[in-house]
């Protein structure tokens, strides 16, 4: 059974906006079980996790003699090996890949820029303004995006990783307002959260948490 | 045959630090001939152009009813078709597209932040101070995948695409003096800047913006 490891202590009080969830996602969608081990901090950074991971972050994956660490090498590998997550038509297929890569190097690169500001540089002088000048950046991706999907109900032919992980990068701007001001986009996520996969991932992860008094 | 868009005018003066390069290389190691078409700053933000790029951007890349516009999907669907940057092996494959997703979703977006600082933010009070923080940023992450290259030639078994994509990331920090701090990754970038494959995508880069004056 494939092992994913994760926070020990969920930061963000078990919203699943840490890149396990995606991980949990995919597993759930394709109907594959999986055990998780929880990481502290500081072991993250300690030698014996910079095995698995070489950036000393979570989630990794382990399978028999495979280890992965980067979400879109995971999810790639959970959806190659099961139907469901990826078109069987090749061009279909490649386009569902390139969303993947949209959401990893194209979306979410600002929203985490936006976290950076948020928990790094709360104290700096010129956090308001940055603030401001990133998420108008954000905003820039999002109504692109906006335009590509209008109204159509996911970003290609059917449901695919390119949906998953577009959805769950756009799940790490909760909370901000961001998202709300792209009413099509909203829409998009909340589809995606209200799929039973999503729902099972997303209990586990709060099971856990609440079990572990972590939250 | 292939068309892939690249800028009309070089923003960086012909050193081929604009994302097509990893395209044009990856078409090189596996020898597929292409065509390329330029597009100006103002036409890749016309409906024509988002079209094939919902962002606005280069590279695209057209073949037959495809079209992508994520290097790490272009690559990737161009290593998929052909021998030689994805390894037979089933593990190592899942590898070496880990490190392919590595380079975008981990090392590239720090260091296109500090593209973003020297371009956008010179003005500003904070410039200095904000540059000094994402360089510090930059080398953390160069730091680990300095300790995870050790002395080995390439990231895994054999050179990848997993490498390409890594080494032409790193190539964007040319000139910053930040890949100079670690030996072996510079050394890794100069090895892979020494293949066949590279010179020829790089000369036909040069060639095209030299024949078009546009440098």
């Amino acid at each position: 059974m494939p092992i994913v490891t994760i926070f020990e202590r969920s930061p963000d009080e078990g919203k699943g906006l840490a890149r396990d969830m995606r991980v949990r996602w995919a597993l759930e969608e394709v109907g594959q079980p999986y055990d998780v081990r929880p990481v502290s901090f500081a072991a993250m950074k300690e030698p014996a996790h910079r095995v698995l991971h070489p950036f000393g972050q979570i989630p990794t994956y382990e399978e028999g003699d495979l280890t992965l660490f980067e979400t879109g090498a995971i999810v790639f590998h959970i959806a190659s090996r099961h139907a469901c997550l990826l078109p069987e038509d090749v061009n279909a297929r490649a386009r569902a890949i390139n969303w993947m890569f949209a959401a990893l190097n194209t979306i979410e690169p600002t929203i985490v820029e936006r976290e950076v500001v948020l928990y790094l540089e709360r104290e700096e002088s010129w956090f308001k303004k940055r603030l401001a000048l990133v998420e108008d950046r954000i905003r820039v991706k999002l109504a692109d995006l906006s335009r590509r999907l209008g109204d159509a109900e996911w970003l290609d032919v059917g449901f695919s990783a390119g949906d998953l992980m577009t959805a769950d990068v756009l799940r790490r701007l909760g909370g901000s307002g961001l998202l709300e001001e792209f009413s099509n986009l909203a829409a998009f996520v909340a589809r995606a959260e209200a799929r039973p996969a999503f729902t099972r991932a997303f209990e586990a992860l709060r099971t856990f948490f609440n079990e572990s008094d972590a939250v």
